[in-house]
């Protein structure tokens, strides 16, 4: 089988390393160079898209921002799973709001921003603090402005015109102006449907963020109550898409009530921790779901959380020296906040999982993980 | 860091599957085409042995049956680990033999045969029936004969000498006559050192044949003496050696006595299992351990064992539906009797696992799995 991923990232190559043990071959689509690559080789490049399209038997994208000819034209293909509409609903807010309304799925208060008059109409009508997002691109926390007071108001609006002036998209930019949400914490669902519509959810999962980024994802065993109400928003989400493939969903918790904060059309960093804590990962359940093979189990083997690496190309090797720890390295240029990799930890119960994490943290340079590290000791 | 394999075959492919995470990069040399190829890409090659050695870090191997002059231009290098004297006792069973004499680790009652006067004097010392086994090269079963009875002695001679005489290695050939052990089971220690004399050992698994190739392995979680007296051997051998890698030994099982039958001085069909059911699995411990980067836990997670499939290039998609199940092929043409890829099985409980068994294995065609369907359901 062949699949095409859009994207070149490292979840096209986690997807790759994932699924070469099922004789998959897969290609990456590197929007950049217009090429088609193999993510696990450095410099094997087969073509370009229409190549790659027609080489392919099942076309996927491990991003949502791709632009809208590429998506018709892996469409026109038969090929492209989930659909491009569901690609574009994790790439534009606007969309995405819509589809939570359709749903009727909770989420936070919001305004559609496209000008002035309606920035202005968004702080009339939502509560301060508010925050303003913006409706294509910019996810791990760019394009993103947080209004506490009235008085940022005129400043703010700057920046958003600039930032509407400088976009090169074929869709016209926008925000979503959402009235905060004070969260107790925030958790992400992780799950897959197939095209006949069996549907496996992984454990939620609480996330922890440092700069607006992912840094810390924990999986969560006892949450009964709430995995069911996280599992009946992704089953009607993705039902109603009709959607094939791996999907997370990001909410807010407040109590026991769930907020959805924004949904992902693909595999999702807070999914990471399925490589050492599920029977089949995220990345091999998404191949295995857009190529029409069954779905693998998802439930929880032992306690296991995720710590992202940003910005360091490096961790010390006494890390790999802790049992039930895996590094995974992404192979990209270093560069300030890039996810570079990330470390999945495993323990037999609770308490020693948290003093693994806690003997990594000991061993991650306060420089470049102060808030990694200071979340995993009080936690 | 680069890794050059001796050897491109599966445990290559796993190894760089197993790596590409830390950032590893390994290349794989193919001695049939005397080049060093991508094992994770389709034709991707980097040129010859030379080359290869020159931009390796570090160079290891897949496999024992390696000839001479490559493994001393590689050793001329001083990256090779393990060293070619560890290699070539796991290619040569009379040299294999001299080790566990030095070692004094008990294992078979053997006599090495060179000619037809010391393939008699093997008949007289030893008593029937008797197992002869090629010195050199013929693991899975091939290059071994049986002699049951005094007069299948002079026709055995006849195939053994024609054996002799076919032989294309640079060293001669010989057999290793040993007294047929009558043993209660195969079981088998896959274990790594470290340059700095780091050991870690797995669990051991007990090992099924079928037509006198692996078929199945489970590993033994409740086996703590038997652990430690394969463990205290495993010591011995990788000390004397002062190896460095993955090294498996199999033995021989007799009550609660271990007789050594074999040492493979490399990754092991019987720790397949571990990529499911370890910490940390072979291959990437193996290349840990000649990278000088320490080693990953190695204790059981789960109830485990691995099913080999042989000479088949499909099974029912159904079996990935099965929880618990990975599946993982190696990218080879079919062949009758090949390795062609493995099933890992895992469960919360053995029973949970037999379970899982018995359903992978109603799911297997009766023609080519016959053995294994009756070994697993006999269990």
């Amino acid at each position: 089988m062949n699949v095409l991923v859009l994207g070149s990232g490292q979840l096209a190559r986690m997807m790759a390393l994932a699924t070469k043990p099922l004789n998959i071959e897969l290609r990456a689509y590197d929007v950049a160079s217009q090429q088609a690559i193999n993510p696990l080789a450095n410099d094997q490049i087969f073509g370009d898209l229409a190549t790659g399209i027609a080489h392919a038997d099942v076309i996927t994208a491990e991003f949502e921002h791709i632009e809208h000819d590429v998506l018709a034209l892996c469409e026109a293909s038969g090929k492209l799973r989930p659909s491009s509409q569901s690609i574009k609903i994790g790439g534009d807010r606007r969309l995405e709001k819509q589809l939570l309304a359709q749903c009727s799925v909770n989420n936070a208060q919001h305004v559609i921003v496209e000008d002035e008059q309606s920035f202005n109409a968004a702080i009339e009508s939502l509560s301060l603090p508010i925050i303003l997002k913006s409706a294509l691109a910019g996810y791990d926390g760019k394009g993103q402005w947080r209004l506490k007071s009235l008085d940022q108001a005129s400043q703010i609006w700057l920046e958003v015109a600039e930032f509407f002036a400088g976009s090169t998209s074929d869709v016209p930019q926008g925000l979503v102006a959402e009235q905060m949400v004070p969260f107790d914490r925030e958790v992400s669902l992780v799950g897959m449907r197939s095209a006949n519509g069996e549907i496996k959810v992984y454990p939620l999962t609480e996330n922890h963020h440092t700069d607006g980024v992912l840094s810390v994802s924990l999986a969560l065993d006892a949450a009964q109550q709430l995995q069911q109400k996280a599992t009946e928003v992704f089953t009607r989400i993705t039902n109603s898409l009709g959607y094939v493939g791996t999907l997370a969903i990001e909410f807010f918790q407040v109590g026991d009530q769930l907020l959805v904060n924004e949904i992902a059309p693909r595999v999702h960093n807070s999914g990471h921790w399925t490589q050492q804590g599920a029977d089949t990962c995220q990345f091999e359940n998404h191949i295995r779901a857009v190529c029409g093979l069954p779905l693998g189990g998802t439930q929880l083997l032992r306690p296991t959380a995720m710590i992202n690496i940003l910005g360091e190309d490096t961790v010390a090797n006494d890390i790999l020296a802790i049992e039930g720890v895996s590094v995974h390295w992404y192979g990209k240029t270093k560069r300030a906040g890039r996810k570079m990799g990330h470390i999945n930890v495993s323990g037999n119960t609770s308490e020693q999982l948290q003093q693994r994490l806690v003997a990594v943290a000991n061993l991650l340079p306060e420089s470049a993980f102060s808030d990694i590290k200071s979340y995993i000791r009080d936690h």
